[in-house]
């Protein structure tokens, strides 16, 4: 059984000042619980029901288990259904990005995202296509916040995330830059090359001034119906896409 | 002021059944009202706050107006920040899909698509690409489920989106049947023609075993990296793409 205190201190970290405070965050769910064990993260204590103890057995032994109620499990769960296993997971500190491990391949940048559902199915569908890093403005969405980490579906464990300030940090990656705009070159026209950074922008607002400006490529999904936009995160899958099937030809 | 019966009967559109019985249900937001307004639906009452209500006046003289207090509003919505505007709209009974009219384009196949967010998206999607028709096995989540009508920013004004048997229908639409399988052929090689028919499955359990075997051609997104699958409304955007830019050739 959970303590008052401890109850306490696991649904504080649905909120991004107690995770920074505390150093943790959590990971609901056996398959994302698992994806983590194997990672670079450290899961500190995995909290459970009695019904999924016996698969607890294929987890790492440097874990603390604790066997929990399903009353305590819903008590400290963001889900509407809660899983079996929730995963306390120590917040890491990486090594400041190297520029240059950036070269020969291509990154994600965003730039004030904001919708948690958005944020964490970039970093599924860059996990998909293979995308190691997303560089992200300080304004976008913490990276940590229980749905962004639940729509990632465990890519989280693989994908590489980075803070920093865009208009200081791009000019110095010396990458080409695109850009996803509504008045750029046609993408499937748009020659990819073998490097790059896409950049993509707010959910309302698209990329900033700032940070528009530093663009050497503004490119475009045709549109060839009527709506007004696209969601940002199907945009960046589609992007992604076209330059995938660019570093294939 | 609503009464308590106007504010039961709206807020009881949040179920299927309901929506139903009623032959009604909510579109959110004035952007979204203004598609619904332009469109073949029939807007029966707009609810607004003062606030908005010179914005009222760009709109048809046909709709029944009713000036709300943000609290009444705050009651009928489904949003967590409640819009100024909510359209009251009537469910058409669209004469019966005419298989004829799918020839010479795409159209989509949703079979057993749960999750509102997806749905809603993949209308959304649909729209941009200038797809008209989506057509969807009668287990699919309902259209006009606010959270759907929501995702799709009012694209559904213009995407039809109709029920059926797909086991019945589809051998009677006589189109290539491209399926969205983890076990296709890649899709950079793919070559799509023209027309077709591109059905897409359910986000656990991919496509069901009856439609499975209508397919005539079954395609994958090639994976570079690690994650075990894409998001069903990623996915649905990346073929939709790839199918845009091969009738672009």
């Amino acid at each position: 059984m959970l303590s008052k205190s401890q109850i306490s201190l696991l649904t504080s970290l649905q909120h991004k000042k107690f995770r920074r405070e505390h150093g943790f965050f959590l990971v609901e769910g056996y398959k994302s619980v698992v994806e983590f064990t194997g990672s670079r993260y450290q899961v500190d204590t995995v909290y459970h029901t009695g019904a999924i103890a016996p698969k607890m057995l294929n987890l790492s032994r440097k874990i603390n288990f604790q066997e929990i109620s399903a009353k305590d499990i819903e008590k400290i769960s963001t889900l509407k259904t809660p899983q079996e296993v929730i995963g306390l997971v120590k917040i890491p500190i990486w090594p400041t990005l190297n520029y240059d491990s950036l070269k020969q391949r291509f990154s994600l940048v965003l730039d004030n995202i904001q919708d948690p559902g958005n944020m964490g199915t970039i970093i599924r569908t860059a996990d998909w296509f293979g995308i190691n890093d997303i560089v992200c403005s300080e304004d976008t969405v913490d990276v940590y916040n229980p749905k962004v980490v639940q729509a990632t579906m465990g890519s989280l464990a693989r994908v590489n995330v980075h803070y920093t300030n865009l208009a200081q940090a791009l000019p110095q990656i010396k990458l080409p830059i695109f850009g996803a705009m509504l008045d750029g070159e046609n993408i499937y026209n748009t020659p990819f090359g073998t490097e790059g950074l896409l950049v993509m922008g707010n959910e309302g607002n698209g990329i900033s001034a700032d940070i528009e400006r530093l663009i050497t490529t503004k490119i475009t999904i045709p549109r060839a119906g009527h709506a007004e936009s696209l969601n940002v995160a199907i945009a960046t899958a589609i992007l992604c896409s076209e330059i995938k099937r660019n570093s294939m030809k």
